[in-house]
C-alpha cells in the first residue's frame, strides 16, 4: 500500500459537511502529483427485516432534486459513537424500530475515486417498536419521509432490475437477500 | 418535487474535481434552510463480458488508501462527450477493448446526501482488442493499473457476499448477473 506516500497536504475548504483538501502524493515512479480529496463522514445504513417485508423510506434528496426509496441510514456525526450505536440510532429515529439482532452484512467506498467516505451496511432482525429518542430533532426533510414497507423479494427484483437509484440501498438489499436466501 | 425549491445559492469552494455550494432551499412548511451541496461531474462505468469472463481492473484508490477491484470507469470530464462515448472511451483507455454491443443497465445516485454525482452502468458484449486512442496519456494511477478476468459468476458471488469494496462494482455486476440470469 505504502507505493503511494503523502509528502504534504493542504486543506483547501472547510465545509459544514465536507472538508477539500490536496494531498501530495510520491507515486510508485518516485514522481509526485497533487490529488484533491474530499472527506466525508462514514455512514451507516440498515435493511431491517419485520417478518418477510424490509422496511424502507421515500425521502426528497436536495443534492440530485428527487425523491429517493433508501434504506434508514445517516452519518456517523456523534463524537465517540460507533457504527453500530449509529445504526441503531437512526433505525430509530428514522422507522422508530429497534432491532433484537443486529449483523455487520458489508463495508463499501461510494465514490473512491474522490471522496473518503465509506458507508457500512447492517441487517436487522427481530425487530420492535421504539420510542423516538429524549433530545432528537427531525429535519424537514426528515418530517417529510414516507415509511414504505415492501417483502424483501420485492425490494431486492427492484434493485436487480437497476429500478431503485440509490447507492446503498440497492447494494444492501441484494446483498440481504444473498445472505437469506443465496442463489 | 417542486414542494423544495432552491431560493438561493451561492459557492463557497471550486476546486480541481469538485465544486461546493450552499443553496437556500425552501422546505414543504415554508421555512427556508440551507444545505450544502458537493457538485461533482458524473461518471460511467462498464460490465464488459468477454465470454464468461467479465473484465476488471485493480487500482490503487488515494481517497481511500486501498487497492480495490473495480469495473473500469470514468467520469463525464470531456466537452460534449455522451455518456454511452465516455463508456467505450474508458473501456478502450482502461482495458483495451471495444464493444460490438452496449446496453444501458441503470444510473444510481453514489451518496445523495451530499453530492449530485450519479453514476451510469453499462453492458459490454462481442468485445474485442483496440488500440489506445490517439493523445491518451495515463496518469500514475492509471500505469500502475492490473487488469483482472474472472467469471462473471464468480466476481457476482463475491459482489452478493460483501467482498468488493466499490459501489458501483458491486451494483453493476449484481445487476448485470440478474440481467444475464435471472433468479
Amino acid at each position: 500500500m505504502s507505493d503511494y506516500a503523502v509528502a504534504a497536504s493542504r486543506v483547501t475548504h472547510e465545509g459544514v459537511l465536507v472538508t477539500v483538501r490536496i494531498d501530495e502524493v510520491r507515486m510508485p515512479d518516485g514522481e509526485v502529483a497533487e490529488r484533491e480529496v474530499v472527506a466525508s463522514a462514514d455512514a451507516v445504513a440498515v435493511v431491517a427485516l419485520d417478518g418477510d417485508d424490509v422496511v424502507l423510506l421515500r425521502q426528497y434528496r436536495h443534492p440530485v432534486g428527487e425523491r429517493l426509496l433508501e434504506l434508514p441510514a445517516g452519518k456517523l456525526d456523534v463524537d465517540g459513537e460507533s457504527r453500530e450505536d449509529a445504526a441503531r440510532r437512526e433505525l430509530c429515529e428514522e422507522v422508530g424500530l429497534e432491532a433484537g439482532e443486529l449483523v455487520e452484512l458489508t463495508t463499501f467506498h461510494n465514490s473512491a475515486g474522490w471522496t473518503d467516505e465509506s458507508t457500512t451496511l447492517y441487517l436487522a432482525r427481530a425487530v420492535r417498536p421504539a420510542p423516538a429518542p429524549a433530545g432528537f430533532t427531525a429535519t424537514a426533510e426528515e418530517a417529510d419521509m414516507e415509511v414504505v414497507r415492501l417483502p424483501l423479494a420485492e425490494a431486492a427484483a427492484m434493485a436487480a432490475e437497476g429500478r431503485l437509484r440509490d447507492a446503498k440501498t440497492v447494494v444492501g438489499l441484494l446483498i440481504a437477500r444473498h445472505r437469506l436466501a443465496p442463489s
